[in-house]
Formats: C-alpha cells, structure tokens, sequence
C-alpha cells in the first residue's frame, strides 16, 4: 500500500520519457521553458471570479462541484450526483457539505489511476495547494483543511492568483450578448492586458435552440439594433464583435457539432432566419444556417480581425434526462467522428489565403489529426491547428498529436499549448504537463538524430510561449496601424 | 538461419518494454500476476468437448484446421483451403492427414513474424504441448510427435486441462435455442461453478436470415411457447434467458454488424415480425427490428440481470463463394468502421443509468477507443469497455488501448482482459500476453513518475482477475437475494 | 543558435530508436541491408529526364520549385507561390532567379523542423550532393554554389546516377496514351531493363474530366483503334495495356477518389460511354463508371499480368482557385476518409483469388491500417499491402503502419518499401529512411524477444528488396511461358 507518512511531493521528471537518454535531453529542453509564464488564450474561468476577486470557496466547490472530468469518472463508478452536490435544476436537495463532498471523491482516488485528472489534481493539491500526504479516504480531512486554510490567504484571491500562478495573460468566453461590465470594470482596474473577452456566438447561431428569439432580442438591445430581418441580426453581431474588439477580445469561439462551412444565398439565408423569428424553422434549416453563420463568421474575422477558433465535433447533453435534471456540461458530451476536408473548404476556398484570416482549428476526433488536419494547416495560410482539446489533452494524447500532425504541418502550423479549462487553479498544470510532453516529444526527435539539441530548445520555447502569442494577436496590431506592440503583432514566429 | 538445434525456451521477459528502467519495473509488476487464475468470461470452446471429455484429435485438427487466424495467414499467401484441412460444404475431399496438414502449416511459419498469433502458438507449443525445437519444415514431424504423443496424456483431456492451464472458470457460447444438456451433465458432475454458458440470441434477432423461421420454431420448442406472434417471441427469449440464467450464465452476446439500439413502436415491431414469419420482410426491416431487439435485450437484462456484452461491426462473409464453399468463420469477417455513439443513445438514455445493467462494449475500429468509447464508459455507470477485441488483441493492439482509453475511462471502467477464442490450448497465452502488456503499460506509468509503484502492482491484479470477476458476477447475486457468494457480487473495485 | 561552422553530417544511427538495448539491435538489422540495391518501383521520375539523359538545372528548380511537400508548408507560412517560382498559368511573371527562390527556400529552413521533407532534403545535401554546413539563411550561397558545382559533374546526369544512386530498378508512371518514346529510346540503349513504364489510365476512366473526349480520342489514335462505343474504348484500353506489357512495364497505377468497384452491368457501361461521349454525363453517372473501370482493370490484369496499384483518398486540388491558378500537385490534394471493406467486395468476389491477380493497396487514412486493410491482405490471396503513402511516409508514419498491420498481415502481405517521389534524387533518402524505421521496428521484436535476431534480419532484407521485387514481377514471366527470367518471377518470398 501507499506509504501515506511519507511527504506527498511531485517528481522532476514526471511524464518525461522513461529512456534515460531521451529523459536527460528532455530534462534540458523543459529546462528552457521552467520560467516561462503562461499564456492562456482560450478558457472558461468566469470573468465576473475574476472582477469581484474574492476569495474561492471551500475545496469542494473549487475543485470538484464544477469539474466534469472528475464529476463524470465518480458517476461512472456509481457514485449520484447528488452525493457530489452538482445542482438539479429543479431545486431538489443535494449534498451541500463541502466536507462530505471532498470525501466522497477522496475516497475514490484509485478510479483516476494513469488519468490526466489526476496529474492535474497532483498539482495543484501538492504544489498550488501545499497537500502534504497522499489523498485517500484517510488523508481526506487533513487535506481539506489544508486547502481550505490556503484559500483564506489572500494570494489565493484570484487576481493575485494571476501572479502566483504566472498568468501573463488570460482570455475568459463571454457569450455574444454579454454586458462586458466585468472586462470594463477589469480594465479600468489596469487589469485589461492581462484578462481579456472572447466572443462565442453559438446561442446566436443555432437558430432552433429553445430561447434563440429571446437571445436574438437581447442581442438587439446590447447592440443596439432594432432586429427584424436577416441583415439587422448580421449588423447586430457585427457590431458586438467591434464591442468585443475595443474591450480587448482577440478571438470569437465556436462551438459547432460540424465543422459545416456552406454559405446560403442572402434569400435563404433570410427565409430561414425569418422563419426562425417566426418559430418555423426546421432542424435540417437551422443547421445549415449554422453552417452559414460559421462562413460569416471567417469573413467577418477578415474585417474585425478577431482569430476564430472552431471546435466542432462534442455532441452535446448524449443523455437528455440528465440534462433536464442537471443542465449542461456535467459530462454527458461525447465526440462524434468529424469531417473537415469538405466541410471547411467554402470558408477556405474564399478566405484561406487571405492575410487577415486565423482560422484555428481543434478536435476531439483524432483521426483527423494525420488525415485532414495537418494536410489542411499545412498548406493554407490562414490556418493553424490547435493544441490537443478536452479528451485528448493528456500525455498520450498530446505525445500522438505531435506524432501525427509534425510530418506534414510542423510545428510552427501548430499554436503551441491552449488549455480550455473552467478549473483555474489547474492552469499551470495543464501547461506544465504540455511543456513536459513536448519536451519529451523534441527530445526523442533528437535522441533519434532528426533534430538537433538547440534546435529542440528553441522550439519548445516557440510552443510554449512565442506560438500562442503570435496566433493570438492583439486585434489592434492588425486593425489599428496605430498600435504601440509591434512585438506582439501576428508575425512568423523563428529563430 | 535460427539454429534448430537449441532448445526452444520462452523467454521470461518477452512482450515487455525495451527499456532497461521500465523492463524492470514491468516485471516487478507482472510478477504479482503469475499465479493468479485465469478468469475466462468469453470464448467460443464448444461446451461438448468439456461435457464429452475425450482426448484431443491430432495436432493439425486441434492447433491449425480450425484456428481462422491460422487458416487466413497460410489462404492470403496462397496454401488452399483443400491443402489445410478446411471441410468444404459439399463434401468434396479437402487433404485429410494430419501430418501432411502440420508440415503445410509447419512450413509457412515465417508467415506469423510479428504477429500475436506466433507468440499464442509458441506458448501452446513450448510451455503446454512440450515443443522443443523451434518450428520449421525440417523440425515439423518431431514437434509433431511431440504433440500427438501428449494429447494422448490423460492430463491432457479437456477438464483436467482446467485445471493444468490454471482456468478458474470458462463461459461457452451457445445458441439462444441451445439445450443446455452439456451444461447440466457438467453441472450434474460438479462442473457448473467452473463452466457456464452464455445466452447468444443472434440468429434470432435477424429475422432475414435463411432459417430464421426454424430458429424461431426450435425457439419455440425450447421455450415451450407457440410463437404466432411478437409477444410470443418476446416471451420464449425471456424464458430461455431465464434458462440461461439457472444453467449458470452471467451473460449474453451480441453479434450486430451494428450498434444501433433504437427501438420500433410495439405496433411496428409486431408488423415487422409478422412479415417476416410469412418470409416478406425487407433488409432495412430486418436492420431495425435488430436494433430494437438490443434495446429489448438490455430491457431484459435489467430484469433478469445477465450481462450484457456487444461485439459489433465485423462484416461476415466478404468472400461470399467462400462462405458458400466453407462455412463461415473461414478467415473472410472483415472490420468496417462503427458508430456508437448515436446508435447506443436510445439504450443508454433508457438504461445507462439503470442499477441492474452492465453493459460491456467492444469494438474492431479502434478509431472510436478515445473518441467514443471511453467518453461513454467515463460516464454512464451501466457502461464497461471489454478488452481489445480479435485483430486487436495483440501486443501493439492491447498497448493502443490502453493508451487510447486510460485518459478517460481509467482502470476501473474496463473489464479487465476478456478472451475470445475457440481455440482452448491458447486460452494461457492469450492472458498471459494481456497481463504482459498492461504490466508494461503500468511499468511505464511508473517509469514517467505518473502512477507508484504500489497503485500498479494493485491495478494489475485488478485487471488480471479482480475486474473481470466483477464485470461477470453470478445472476443470482443480485437476483436472488439469498445468494450466498456475496464475495462475487456486483461490487466496485477498489483497494 | 546551430553551430554552423562544423561540418554538417548525418548522424549514423539517425532515425533509429533512442532505447540503446533497442538501438544496438536497429543497428545489426540495419547493416544487413546497407548494399542492397533500391527498388523503386512506384514513382514520377519523367521517363524523358531519363531518355533526354541532360544535367539537371540549378539547385532550386531541381530541388524547391517541383516539391509539392516542400512549396506547401512555405505557403502555409505565408510565402507566396510566385516566390518561389511556382509558374502561373496564365503566364504571369514569377520568380525567375533561382538563387533568389533557393534563398527564400534556405531562410525557412526551420520549418521542417520534425518532419520527413528535412530528413529527405538533409540526406540529399549531405550525402548526394556533398553541402558541408547547416542549412540557414547564412549558409544559402554556400550551399547552392556546392550543389551547382555538383550538378555540373557528368556523374550528375541522370542514366549515371542510377547507378550513383544505387537503384536497380526505376519505374515512371505514364498516361495510357503515352507513346512509350522515351521507354522505347531507353530500351534501344541498354536501359530496358531498368528503367520500366507504368500505366496509369486516371484521365480516361473519369468521364466527366474536362478534356475526356480529346483523351479518348488520342487513345484511339494511340491504340489504332476508332472509338465509338465503349466496346471501341474497352478494346482501346485492353490494347494499351498491351503495349505498355511489350514496353516492360509492371504495373498499373489508379488514383481515384473512393475505392469502389461495383461493375455496371454492360447495357448501362454503354449507355454512360455514350452520353459521356455526347458530353452530357452526370457526376454520379461518371462516379459509378469509374468505379466499373477499376473492376475492369482487375479483369485486364488477370488476363494481361499487370499488377494493379490502388492509391484512393486524396481529394485533388482543394482549392480550385489555387489549381486554376497554378495547375495541379502544388499542394492542395487533401486526404479524406476512405473505405475499403465495402468498395473492394465486387472486385475481390470476382477476382480476390486470381493467380493472375496482384492488387497492391495504399491509404492515406491510416486508420483503415488496423480495420480493414491488414485483415483484406491477412486472407485474400491477390492482395497486398503496399508502403505508407505520401502524408504517411514518415518515420513515425512508418512505425505506426507497422504496428498496425503486422499483426493481422504479418510482413510477407506488404511489399515492402514502394517510394512515391518525383524528386529524382531524393530516392535513396526515403529507401534508407524506409530501411531505418522498419530495422528499428524489427529491432523492437527482437528486443521485446517476439522474433528472433536471425529472423529480423532476414526479414529486413525481405521487405528492402526481395518483396519489392517480387509484387511487381516482370510480366512475362506469367504471360508468356518462356520466359528466361525465373529468378523475378512472381513467387512467394521466404527464408
């Protein structure tokens, strides 16, 4: 059994290569990412966490309540939602002890054996959260003191966090129809280069959605556009992603199920939208509507400059019951397979060369990473691949990304890291983890002599800090000739 | 060339990891597994051969004319079917002697180099059968000899092998309209914890099958229901399973070219059924009523609680001159890419979260072990991902899966290793091979500093022998609730 | 930065695994396959390059301006195609200065970090064409200067870097309505036997293709035949072949978009060859003919002994702005999901145990390696699996098609290395790559004692050269019975 005395503490060299030659170059190239701070440009910690900056809560609604990774592996072995206190949507009770919580999934530890999860929770329990035994049933009480003492510091407040934790820069995703009052109380705060918005339409976008004529209304009114027809709802989101723009955004988010980009005619793309108003729409119409969208969206990304990122493929909510009882995004989002090459050939026959686009694209459906991914990346332009997402942000699954999309797309079509996590305190970790399997990754190219050792280091730095700042430009570099940070202008990344 | 004069050894760290520091640590693991039973929960040894208990055949009819992995490898290089032994349905002459068949075989060797077809056939050869020359046209009469003359050893007959090969328990696989008689003359001799049957309703639920309506008669018969109707066929499968269930069976399998689990009005349902007793049903009928009647079959299974296992997407038959001329199971089921995700929502949002169903999935594309696989056993509670399955079940294969599917579903919601084989003497190669792999893959885990040397050593007896104990637990554990073998229930894993 | 002031060199063990223990056996496995000569029997060397017999050009219209793989990622990162020479259609001016585009090449340099274009490129600088620094933008002069010189040496000139180069054995591919001149040029001088033409017939089985009818029109010219009828055009064909058997080719090579092969019944072959004819074939017309032309050719290649390659996937020019622009094959042939179970069935019903027929399948969707193309090659005899193929040629893309096909193909149901390359000089560097990967492959087995360090060896040797030869035998050693050439003739490769 586990020596639980023994001081939990986390090793050097974990998840590096277990060859002794490869771990000693892979020790040497992560060594020249140690200091490097982190960027992090696509997220869904809540920006209002951040302006009101109070201190979190207790251990079991920062680390397990919202985490759907860990709540979906404690639901898979039997354990009710209820027992882990996630909320039903009918106000029915569930388990309000923090305590209880952070039993109940201590005492369930094992389940997430050789998981990511768990190399993201060693972290931030043992180095964010000063842990100091193995977590266990045991262990359980000793560590939700620790934790909770730790959170009552206030550099455990999220704005000092930042610091702490070496966030240089922070992108949370504000729905289209947000009020940005948080990013302009943020900004005026002189927090403003280092939080900023990202515009994610899908509720817009989806025009069967249960609420979509509500969210069409709201979007008028924060945009200011009385919307009654196809080109008002078009002014209207143009407009917000202009608001996006002057509060900082750099990037708009989507959410497809398919990576569908066929443009309608302006006549059906206003007889679907018209119908939508009216509540007519059909499934079939609203999809290819949302197809639609996603072409407007590229070619307003060649106006505004806003960087899109697409991540298709999570069919969302697979069990409806639960998410009538739970609401979304408690682990019932499955992948589909996705097919990119003729879906994104519209969008990229008419903006794949234009030198204002940055089309950034993911997937949870790793087929595509040799087969469509990297031959797309690899020669259009416009696009760069994004890191391994959701599923696949694990060592394995990011040492087979580089494994696959390298040979044709390199590493400079890549983005280098990008975590997407609502878990802020794991921000680091994800990182880390990233840098320590690219560093495994470079290593091995050199250990097999196909890469040299300077040149290794160098582009670990590239992936772990110069890549996500390049695809990730402040829009006023591009829009704004203006703009005072040439440095941070879209720019080929070399040495 | 290999020199044929030495004697021919396994060598104790074969399938292990390259790498010195891992090898190690592989060892150390797997050493935990060396003496633990073999728990054989799925395979295709015909219960009669145990029930009759009579000495093996020769070497050819018992290791190469009915091992379809075999028959391909030699067919695919241009050795006929006739020269092997394979029985044509004509009853037109196919070589006969065995000995000719084995120096067919014997010389063709090469052909298995890298496959886990040579390492099964070299652990039944040198550690079972006493080979001790490695096998080549020259050497092929001794091994022979050597083989013929054990099988001749009483110790070598079927039931005493349970004991010599280490076989704690083996489930058969019977017809839905089997009698079961080799079961209870097994069970009437003592035999009834150590070889249970399993309910394999497919002939019946494709209802476009030549000889579906004397499946269904013989249905009938065994069931002692007159089928003229949907309910009276609902009726007989439920008795039959009931059958099943005080025969000893813990499970059913299900042998669908797909995964589709929606289910047909009952009205629909009847009409399909009715159309085809009258022989006018068509294939897009047919397909539906197969997918309803997985929908029916974990229905029944909530009740009767078996387990419920899918084996989908192998495409029978793709030579169908062969089939005709040979019979199926001749080499020619090839894999086609397979969709579970949206097929098994109808049954997962009816039953994934149903106390009394175990549903063990298992796939030929592994394409869909990250991307569809895992995400479901990660979260529905009824879900378990069975082992890699057929052409998967090889070293790299088996280290693929791992890899693919840890990152979401963990240890614990896979069934640990499941065989698949009709052929016995392979059974111990087959678990040896898999707990060689996964000590590796755990070895690895600990080599990177992502899992400790304790949590693997327990995890790979988990896999070995507590998992799949727990995925098959006795029906009556949770049937009858007076079942005095709590120690076997449905229970969770965990240290 | 690189120590450009050292000498630059290939690492001996490049590309080898990083595992010393696993090394060390690469390295034995390796050297028995230094001497063996290359085979390349699949490839886009102009037979007139060949015949004409002239010095290549300048540095970057040899080795930059032709290299789809080398164009594309530098347009992906923004260098436009006119600076790198890339001709217009339309005539426009381009880059002409080959030093200039050689520049703009050697400044990217980068790029390649990782992938197999910089191992193929390095091998081709150091080793063939004697370049003594690093590549870099300061090293650009230097380096075109050296290669310049080089290419000056009649050594250089193509006939004489066969042998330079060590390849035994070339073969183009060729239209069907080529008139073979070069071939026939070559064979008058000596070189019949070396240098072989392939058919490929891609033009004419697409009726819809712009310009069909001029090809079928120059194909009855060719043929001496005048078409009017598909039985003209069958005739047509059926003759071609011929002349490119009596021209020493080998081989057939298709590349369509899907892989099926349903054969039309002969009324409607008909009637789409007319309207074809008429110029008012439909797309789903022309998709199902093409699909009956591939059976066709099966159907030729058992009477005619033509071994038939199949390279489907790639959807051709992606952007059809970008093909009207600059013309075919500059980068924009995406790969797609492709299927084989289904699309292959009628044709291996009809023919899959020809023992005239030798089908040779690549993929650029590695995951049909595992599900469907190594259980068609495990058990048909006519098939086998041919090298990874063009975004799949790469050290890791290598390994993993080894690790995938292995165990349900085994080695003897590939063909062991087939190059796929229009850069002449670039051959050697993929063979020795090709040698590299499957050594460590092979190494692997060893040191994991799955295969004997005899038999890697042995195996090594087989898939370098002698499988290569015998998947693509001379034809007439089936065809015409007197053949003098036993030794090639097809015939099954063992120890």
């Amino acid at each position: 059994m586990s020596d639980t005395a023994a001081r939990w503490t986390l090793h050097p060299d974990r998840a590096l290569p277990a060859d002794p030659v490869t771990r000693g170059l892979a020790r040497q190239v992560l060594e020249a990412t140690r200091d490097l701070p982190i960027v992090s440009m696509h997220g869904h910690v809540d920006a209002g966490v951040l302006a009101r900056d109070e201190p979190f809560g207790d251990p079991a609604s920062l680390l397990v309540v919202p985490d759907h990774y860990l709540v979906r592996m404690l639901v898979s072995q039997g354990v009710p939602h209820d027992a882990l206190g996630v909320p039903r949507r009918d106000g029915q009770p569930v388990e309000t002890d923090p305590r209880a919580i952070w039993r109940t999934f201590a005492a369930h530890w094992h389940l997430f054996r050789g998981t990511p999860t768990r190399f993201w929770l060693e972290h931030q329990l043992v180095e964010v959260l000063g842990v100091t035994q193995k977590l266990s049933a045991e262990t359980a009480d000793a560590a939700y003191d620790t934790i909770a003492e730790r959170l009552a510091d206030p550099a455990f407040r999220p704005l000092a966090l930042l610091d702490g934790l070496g966030i240089e820069i922070i992108a949370t995703t504000d729905a289209a129809t947000a009020t940005l009052a948080d990013h302009a109380d943020l900004a005026a705060r002189g927090w403003g280069e280092r939080v900023v918005p990202t515009f994610r339409p899908d509720a817009l976008l989806h025009v069967d959605r249960p609420g979509w004529r509500d969210d069409v209304a709201l979007l008028g009114e924060r945009a200011g556009v009385e919307i009654g027809s196809y080109g008002d709802y078009v002014r209207a989101l143009e407009a917000r992603r202009w608001a996006f723009v002057e509060a900082g955004a750099r990037a708009t988010d989507h959410g497809h199920l398919r990576a569908d980009t066929t443009p309608l005619d302006p006549a059906d793309a206003q007889a679907v939208f018209a119908a939508a108003l009216r509540g007519e729409v059909t499934a079939g119409e609203a999809q290819a509507f949302s197809a639609h969208m996603l072409f407007e969206m590229a070619r307003m990304s060649t106006q505004d400059g806003l960087v899109m990122q697409l991540h298709p493929g999570a069919l969302r909510d697979h069990d409806p019951r639960v998410a009538l009882e739970r609401g979304p995004d408690v682990g019932y989002d499955i992948p589909v397979a996705t097919e990119y090459v003729r879906s994104l050939a519209p969008l990229l026959e008419a903006f794949g060369h234009h030198p204002d686009l940055r089309l950034i694209l993911f997937t949870l459906d790793e087929d595509t990473f040799s087969r469509e991914l990297a031959p797309l990346a690899g020669v259009y332009p416009a696009v760069r691949l994004g890191a391994p997402w959701w599923f696949l942000d694990s060592p394995d699954g990011m040492r087979r990304y580089r494994e696959a999309v390298t040979d044709t797309a390199g590493f400079y079509n890549t983005t280098g890291f990008v975590d997407d996590t609502r878990a802020f305190l794991s921000i680091p970790a994800r990182h880390d983890l990233a840098r320590r399997i690219d560093a495994g990754y470079l290593a091995r190219l050199v250990a097999e002599h196909r890469l040299d050792l300077d040149e290794a280091v160098q582009t670990a730095v590239d992936l772990a800090y110069r890549l996500p700042r390049a695809a990730y430009p402040p829009v006023a570099a591009s829009v704004f000739p203006s703009s005072s940070d040439p440095a941070a202008a879209p720019q080929e990344v070399h040495p």
